[in-house]
């Protein structure tokens, strides 16, 4: 009974995710040359020669060639990304977790009372080691509290304005710069093979839509995530608006994802790309399809380029995007690709040389 | 709190819609004529010289031309289109219901127990006059006794099963024949113009999905209905597979539409097209954006080709598609355009010699 779960029933992934401001062509100074050295290499020119490479590539060949076998018309080929640590650096902490922070103070001033409740206070005080304290429950509080009533207009006006000004803490960047070229690659190489591609995530559907398109050429109505309910109501003029509501549609994460996918899309995807436990049940759902079936998962293995985490490899545990030894394990034995980052890509982001 | 909304708070709506069973080109036997009479004709042949046809080229001009104040980003253009009396007929019954009343007596032989409790025992007596009297309340119940608990799948091929055989009463044809053929003619025209065109019903959304990309050249993923949630789960073989859930996510009428359209879309359409009260509020959201929008209801006032219903027009009230007094003084002073069926179309069914 998602919908109706409360606060404590919202996990990890709905905190999520968080980033871009401008322009694409304007706040990604080395895209031009990127877009280059992308044609000079072929489509995928960021990837080295591999068998994920070559796993991609295959797939692509044998559902868009007629005389395969397992060709697939062009209506319905459908493929899914999930966003966080697969299309875009999650680690330390999910984009939108930071500006549901940075939001609190505005939050405060038009009500003085949250000053003294927790977790309000401890936010407030500018205590960095006491606000990495914070439980994920303190923190869905603050989710909540940042998001709900705000008309759906002002909210993504909100966003776009926190997206122009904040910055990564390790790359000074906006987190809309900090995408993963490779998987930038991926789904250009895909669309120009027919492909409509989709985010599916666990963060929030309304907070992700609002740079999507810019960002990864992915339009709004493709970009499924944990959104809640809103109210349609009217001005004092008549004038018509939607309003954010406190109540859970869609978890979109674990089990949700394919379930979300159903919702939204209503047909079965033929790739799907990962990077955690979150994204098993998508990848299962997709290669219980007929015919080609493309599962990837995105290992985070790079310490010296971007992070290196997740239990799979011994790597250590974080608070973001888990990829546990058991979905390694069923990865492995199902034939799904695991992507190294450090083996795989011959580099991370865009602004990279390569 | 829709989503836990249960069956009482359910409206008349979400009963509502069904058809389509062969593939467009083999089951229209004169589309090819249609399709040769538009090109004739321009591309709304089947639609006379009026203010209506006026209100649809004038949109689609000033939305397309690169040189007009009122352009639109092909990106950005999106229509909207109720289905039950918009895009097929819809009187005397939704055809949703049909299909939920023909699969009792399959119920019933696998749950005996239903022989003996209303309204199961009414439907299956056969008693037509006895079944027409049923409450909505009682034909909800249905609703979900027919629908949950089946996988998505089966669902589906149920779908199929029952379009391929079930005739409408009045014109002994399948459901996806009895499409109105203006309204066709408008979804190519606008497609043929960078539009995206959906479905936006207080139908069932899996069910209008089965059929709505051959009947309509409406992909699944740019259906929005009424919908349900779903269950992940797996076989005993580990195959994993969605099952129908008695939970109401969306209740896409009224509110629920401009509602449904931010969650499903996430953006505001340029045009919408309805026919009932379940409409207003879609109607009134696309009109509340800036530039050039398009609102039009269809008024059934033709009795003889089609139906005449509605106290718009001092026309009877039936039980479905409500065009009230006040939605068309709303229409009147909004300048949103009415569409009589009488006189604004020269032909109301492709299978009409027009």
């Amino acid at each position: 009974m998602k919908s109706s779960r409360s606060l404590h029933g919202i996990n990890r992934r709905e905190l999520i995710s968080g980033l871009a401001s401008l322009p694409a062509l304007s706040c990604f100074p080395f895209s031009a040359m990127a877009q280059v050295q992308t044609t000079q290499d072929g489509p995928l020119g960021s990837w080295n020669e591999g068998p994920a490479k070559k796993a991609i590539v295959d797939f692509v060949q044998s559902t868009t060639d007629q005389a395969s076998s397992k060709f697939v018309p062009r209506e319905q080929r459908i493929a899914t990304f999930d966003q966080d640590g697969t299309l875009w650096v999650e680690h330390p902490i999910y984009s939108q977790v930071v500006y549901c922070l940075d939001r609190v103070p505005v939050l405060a001033e038009k009500n003085p009372k949250l000053k003294d409740i927790e977790p309000f206070k401890t936010i407030l005080s500018g205590n960095r080691e006491a606000i990495a304290k914070l439980s994920l429950y303190e923190l869905e509080k603050i989710l909540f509290a940042t998001l709900t009533g705000m008309s759906v207009d002002d909210f993504e006006a909100e966003v776009e304005k926190w997206l122009a000004s904040a910055k990564d803490g390790r790359w000074k960047r906006p987190y809309t710069e900090l995408i993963y070229q490779p998987m930038h690659e991926v789904m250009q190489y895909l669309r120009s093979n027919g492909f409509k591609t989709y985010i599916v995530t666990g963060g929030g559907q309304d907070f992700v839509r609002v740079y999507s398109e810019r960002v990864y050429g992915i339009p709004p109505e493709q970009v499924v995530g944990t959104a809640g309910g809103t109210k349609y109501g009217y001005e004092k003029d008549g004038t018509p608006f939607l309003t954010k509501e406190p109540k859970l549609l869609l978890n979109d994460d674990n089990a949700g994802k394919p379930e979300g996918i159903h919702l939204m899309i209503g047909r079965r995807p033929y790739a799907a790309f990962g990077n955690s436990t979150g994204d098993r049940e998508m990848l299962e759902y997709t290669a219980a399809g007929d015919g080609a079936r493309l599962m990837m998962l995105v290992l985070h293995d790079d310490a010296q380029r971007e992070y290196a985490y997740g239990p799979a490899q011994g790597l250590p545990e974080t608070k973001v995007g888990t990829f546990s030894q058991e979905l390694y394990d069923e990865a492995k034995k199902k034939n799904w690709t695991v992507i190294s980052m450090k083996n795989d890509w011959k580099r991370i982001f865009a602004f990279e040389k390569g």
